[in-house]
């Protein structure tokens, strides 16, 4: 415990939390802003904010801060290293060719779904769904199947920090129930909501693994009500959707694993 | 000077390049291997690895470490801090499908343009032009947009550091007819490139500006040499690009700049 104190690099979980802090909010901040969102002190926020200008990672003006696109590379570091958009992206082209219905990827962090990236062909959703929108993950598709095979404890932790706030009447709004969908997820190993986030869309959503069967990021197909009773979304959506979620994790070399049924 | 030193978080620079030491590599590096890349020391890459496995940004199996997709989140706190991917998007979509070919949206890291969103119709090119993937600036017309504006020091440090590799026979080489390239990029507003990157494909390209005015990413549209001949490029493409180019600018509260002609 000790060992473990003196191991971690509190300057580092510092910057890195300034950075997060930006999420959302910006591009300018002061060092008053950021210290209130970080919870640390101005000068500490400002030492931060010094290295990353020196480093590429910010600029300043007279009083404020911002990112710079240098930030975007952090992330890409992780994407080139898992080759996942790599591989999903040619995979998601067809699947959404062959469906006519826009390909989500997407990635849990803490309570929301991040997209990673899309695909859509013609006219679009009343959601703007840019890479890197976060969608509460207790809404959608993506975020149930994501939480299904998430640690129990990161599970834990956003029923204990998120409201579950209901974002139509169809929206899981209980712990109890989420819990209960989440299983049921684990067991078939797919889901589909029904205008859970909003009214007049479905989706469903299935697992994509990486090499040591870590669940790393969920597909997904959308559609509006109309397009896609549910008959068709389970009937006809969710088969390919599945098949391409397998191909993809073979292709990051996951184990060819075995349906549950 | 010396003050400056103080002010430097040696930890937090460290630890991003730890971060960065994954991109292109991995996804599960040993500590040796992570020593290589940064040229860091061992103990000390070990310390950043346990603290970003503390943080959630990283995971270690017996003897290596892997990223996280939080680190995701670092990256798209940039994109969320700017609305950059937001405000794009619809527009980028937009122009696909009045064009009928392939728009993508890039930042400036380093010798390197990386994708930052992309939108394509149909059947693909030869290269998979996902997001995150990285392509040399000196090659492409997003690259070119992007050193035309960046600061000096940058596109210095590119020449210093980047071989100009001839990718075809129409690749740019020579540093001096990169710089007046790059001039002529500034003069006109936007550039235009004949399979500079790959024999058979052409683009062009023209900035986006924050509120600010500055360049935070470049806007292209990329076709096929029988799709496009230089004079649908130049005459049918390019002005349509460019205004949908400003008018992301504007919509990210770029002050409406005047056309040089």
């Amino acid at each position: 415990m000790d060992q473990e104190r003196r191991d971690h690099l509190q300057t580092l979980e510092r910057g890195l939390d300034v950075i997060a802090a930006f999420s959302g909010r910006g591009p300018l901040l002061t060092l008053s802003e950021i210290a209130n969102v970080t919870g640390l002190s101005k000068p500490i926020v400002r030492r931060v904010m010094l290295t990353l200008e020196r480093l590429g990672y910010a600029r300043a003006t007279a009083s404020r801060f911002a990112l710079t696109p240098k930030v975007l590379a952090l992330g890409y570091a992780y994407l080139s290293s898992v080759r996942l958009t790599d591989v999903a992206r040619p995979l998601m082209e067809e699947l959404t060719d062959q469906l006519g219905v826009g390909t989500s990827l997407a990635a849990l962090d803490g309570p929301d779904v991040v997209y990673v990236d899309r695909v859509q062909r013609g006219r679009v959703t009343s959601i703007n769904l840019a890479v890197g929108t976060r969608l509460p993950a207790h809404a959608t598709s993506m975020g149930h199947v994501l939480l299904a095979y998430a640690a129990p404890s990161d599970v834990e932790a956003v029923l204990a920090t998120s409201s579950l706030e209901a974002l139509t009447e169809w929206t899981i709004t209980d712990p109890a129930a989420l819990r209960a969908r989440l299983a049921l997820v684990r067991e078939r190993g797919w889901d589909a909501v029904d205008q859970e986030l909003e009214l007049g869309r479905r989706s469903a959503a299935a697992p994509i693994f990486d090499s040591e069967g870590r669940v790393i990021a969920a597909l997904a197909l959308s559609c509006g009500t109309l397009q896609c009773p549910m008959e068709r979304l389970t009937g006809e959506i969710l088969p390919p959707l599945r098949e391409t979620a397998r191909t993809i994790s073979k292709q990051l070399g996951a184990g060819v694993r075995e349906e549950r049924r």
